[in-house]
């Protein structure tokens, strides 16, 4: 197996009044929200959003999650998220995002997660699972 | 059937960092959080909290919030909401709060909270459950 | 005076994952977000957002904020809050809020809140800032 | 220097009904709120908090937050936070956390966060503050 092409989505957020903390900059708490809509929109491009994986019978929780501040955010300041699926052979769905001000392009955040299967008993799925492997075939992520 | 007891409950809280806006002060939208949280201290101290209405076979949600902001409360602020339970003959669960803060004992807000019953298939009830009856006349709050 | 149009703006919202609360559907407490983005869109459309009022020398904290849940969201709905302006004589800002559901246009949420004017110096201002006319007098809401 | 003392503190905390998601669990931002708390616990505790922090003259925001979700947390369920210092020569303030379910003692979540100096004009220290050298000494964290 070999990567052949890596998928992304981008999605537009625009700093909210309640998001911003007293130093008046983005509170950091709120890129982990950020960080899902980016993960959604990409799960709506390619079809293994929340919903799809429920449908297929199987969780797929956070089991890590890595994030690092470059820049901070104020309150009015757009930006754009890019969610990028990372290939990898286990039981696991890996993303990097990164997030960049829209006004000078500059890098605001980069991140990665880690998310597990679980099956509809809350158990851990150690082999990866069908649907999986076929939406990677899919979309051209393995051959 | 009339009034006999007056219950309610306190719950102590403490602003945090993340919930206070870039003017320094609480965030509005956090006062629901303290609300719910005297909703809880509420619910336990007197066994009707939202796992016991679960157990009784009910969901309770909010069908009306009213807030009034009387003055802001600032990091570092300790505060202490009184909820108070509102006897009515509907089926429904009235609650009227009141936030102090604890350095002068002045009002920080008002509030009351509407809930009403639905069933497990999330149909909306009617009539009110014989198990809020009961725990009414447990607690005396009916004879 | 008197009131010559009604002005008000909608925006695009759609419910995140982490604002579905265990029953599945949108936690009461994520539309105090909702209308705060609605009031945002207002203030963006009709140049009196927060930035905007800042500017002027004021801060413009609610007061009072009203909602009535009419009907739930869950997770991948998507909905449309219409916000409007409402003419007052007092030194205040009123809105009122409608939160539809785009798949059946079916009412989600009715509501409304108040600000006031505090100067610099967070204090209260009694009488209407002269901006705030000139604001009303430009977009035809008084004469 | 060497390393003398650790330095950590607790905070107690309980899952609040709107942390929780649809799937019954923590969602996992709600635990950036809870590191949070675990940091002001020490803060408090340590003379080191946010407040403290300002009245030196300088801001510490986070620059890099990893999290690991061991375990979920449910609605109801207790847990208690355990921050401990970590000693670097680096103008940084670094801590590192463990979540753990009261219930069980179970491991729920480790974490480690970088924070870094800003000065009042926002702009990045790279020496280390007087201040914390001297507050690295009184707590016999370096001789």
């Amino acid at each position: 197996m070999k990567r052949v092409t890596e998928l992304s989505a981008t999605k537009d957020i625009e700093v909210r009044f309640s998001e911003v903390d007293s130093m008046g900059i983005l509170w950091h708490g709120s890129y982990v929200n950020y960080l899902e809509d980016g993960r959604e929109a990409f799960g709506k491009k390619y079809t293994i959003g929340y919903l799809d994986t429920v449908a297929q019978g199987y969780f797929v929780p956070l089991t890590q999650l890595n994030m690092d501040f470059k820049q901070p955010l104020i309150y009015g300041d757009s930006a754009i998220i890019k969610t990028t699926f990372v290939e990898c052979d286990a039981a696991k769905i890996l993303y990097e995002y990164e997030i960049r001000n829209k006004k000078d392009n500059s890098i605001i955040l980069t991140a990665n997660s880690v998310q597990v299967f679980l099956d509809k008993k809350y158990q851990l799925v150690w082999n990866i699972p069908e649907f999986f492997v076929e939406w990677k075939k899919k979309w051209k992520i393995i051959e």
